[in-house]
């Protein structure tokens, strides 16, 4: 503790991303990047707004990619807010709508950001155990104090979580917001957006890091009520005026654009994930049910860290927590069919599975 | 208030950016950009990173471009540290540094943002008047309670202060943070960089925004001692794991590395507001003398407002500041040379001057 920190830096214990190594021959499958390129419709605007006036400041209010968005959800622009990826989206609303004194409540396995975000920010939280299948324990998310944050479908466990529960967790909630964080709800069933115009308290998180492969470009969105849009604006334009560069607003809106790229590349994932499901049972694995673009696996033999050691050996990284009780499990990210082919002969080259029966 | 919103979205009172609007034919002299496009090695470091991996994460630790920094400065890269632009910088700054129930204090002419990071994070603060002469109250400044902001060259003002000064400041506040904002530093003259390695607690922010001609992709770094850079790091951390895309990064690296350029466009600009200074007072106006790309003006008979407008009226934009005691100044950016011939064409169409005998 340096005397010149503030108590505030004092209270962080930073988020620790996956490892982010750059090295030729590398198979990443560590932080649940989507394995294709973005649309090639991406990198044409990006050339184009490249010829334009880079020396200038970007649009404030960036209302033609909000507008975009807004589109596409059949919202109002008013409805949208757009960040620097999800993480600094979710960040500005810990700041906007949770409260010093008042404690939220989220999963206990669950993105390890939140756990982070409420340190920062000195707000009281309880992390609620899951059930032993890892679904929610929905009650305990009712009533709450402070409000409540979950990740659907969650991470790390893959697994969704139907609109039937989350519409009940937002009504026993009329007081405080529920923010539903759908990085991963391009692979799975139907996104909360739907349930925006009915519910005041809801807020949804997405982000473009993952089903619309702009990870290097960081670009996340909010959609909510118009006065938690407010809210949220208020709280970045106290911030930095400007978050997104005039490169990323113009990719983000040719990525919202060109719906049919996004669509292929979706079912493409979805489709890898289905068949390495399957293959992964076969040499031993048993798996959380996926509704995203990784897979949350144990070996009934072999013991997870060993498993990411040994791949890392081979240059294959997936990921592993170091946290009771998911200190056994694995998350692999879907890489293209190839990728997977690759990553399969190597768990076979030392997961030796003549006598599996149970899966 | 909407009963969702948190105290600190209550306390909120957002910054205003200048107008930022895109038209064809309009003069924009409201903002300090920079009038000359960005290296072209930039848009080439741009272009080749396009080809990579735009569906993969950035760095987190952004390494590379905080060694160009450091080498430029003679730095080790733990004293640098890289964010969206230095408005972001400089709100991870008031996290880190100053406190809630400490009292900062920054002039009261000044980047009108200071005020809005203190309304969002609870920091008391005091705005110190001006002298007449618009220099800094130095005492003032000495053994504050909660640390110290302030640009250099100061803005809207355009004056710089003195090394010697801003040492006094750094040595009379030893228990605080001192942050010196060098937004416009690189059209003036010395930096207090140089002094970085001396005062544990000085830190110095700077931006990519004006003199290497890239506001439109929000970068701007703090240099400090290690210590200071890892409370930086930690607010970020807990905040946004890649605050810089992949093609900021590329682009900054670039801007870095191209010293020539940097020199040569710097100049040109400096060149072009040493002239029009002296074509304004021709025509009337009076000047602080400028160590910036902007010229802080007013002129003895026409109001300041009215001169914006009528500006304004014929696709001119200049920044008029609605506060006391400046509230009959006009914020001009420096443009090329055939931008300010324009501008003095049009300032000539509506103010009258042959009786001019002051300036």
């Amino acid at each position: 503790m340096n005397k010149f920190w503030s108590s505030a830096v004092s209270r962080t214990e930073p988020y620790v991303p996956g490892e982010q190594i750059e090295m030729d021959g590398l198979l990443k499958l560590n932080t649940n990047e989507n394995p294709y390129p973005p649309s090639p419709e991406v990198t044409e605007a990006i050339q184009a707004e490249l010829k334009r006036k880079l020396h200038r400041y970007p649009s404030p209010s960036v209302d033609s990619l909000r507008k975009k968005i807004a589109n596409y959800y059949h919202l109002d622009s008013e409805q949208v807010f757009v960040g620097n990826g999800s993480d600094e989206v979710l960040a500005f609303s810990f700041m906007a709508f949770f409260e010093p004194g008042k404690t939220i409540r989220f999963p206990s396995i669950s993105y390890s950001f939140y756990p982070v975000y409420a340190k920062l920010f000195d707000i009281p939280y309880e992390e609620i155990p899951l059930n032993r299948d890892f679904s929610l324990a929905m009650d305990k998310f009712f009533q709450t104090d402070g409000g409540v944050i979950f990740p659907n479908p969650n991470a790390p466990t893959s697994l969704y979580l139907d609109l039937k529960h989350i519409t009940d967790i937002i009504e026993n909630n009329p007081n405080r917001v529920v923010i539903i964080d759908e990085a991963y709800i391009d692979f799975a069933k139907e996104s909360a957006v739907g349930l925006v115009n009915k519910y005041e308290n809801l807020l949804v998180v997405q982000t473009m890091s993952k089903s619309r492969s702009l990870a290097g470009l960081r670009v996340g969105f909010a959609l909510g009520h118009p006065e938690l849009i407010e809210a949220l604006n208020r709280v970045k334009n106290s911030f930095n005026s400007y978050t997104l560069d005039r490169l990323a607003i113009a990719g983000a809106e040719a990525a919202m654009m060109d719906v049919n790229y996004f669509n292929e590349t979706t079912r493409k994932v979805t489709n890898t994930r289905e068949w390495v499901a399957e293959d992964l049972k076969k040499i031993g694995f048993s798996l959380i049910p996926s509704d995203t673009n990784f897979l949350f696996v144990q070996h009934y033999k072999m013991d997870a860290f060993d498993i990411y050691a040994k791949l890392k050996e081979q240059n294959v990284l997936v990921r592993h927590f170091n946290k009771a009780p998911i200190d056994n499990y694995l998350r692999i990210t879907i890489g293209t069919d190839d990728d997977m082919t690759l990553l399969l002969s190597k768990l076979n080259s030392f997961i030796h599975t003549k006598s599996v029966v149970r899966h």
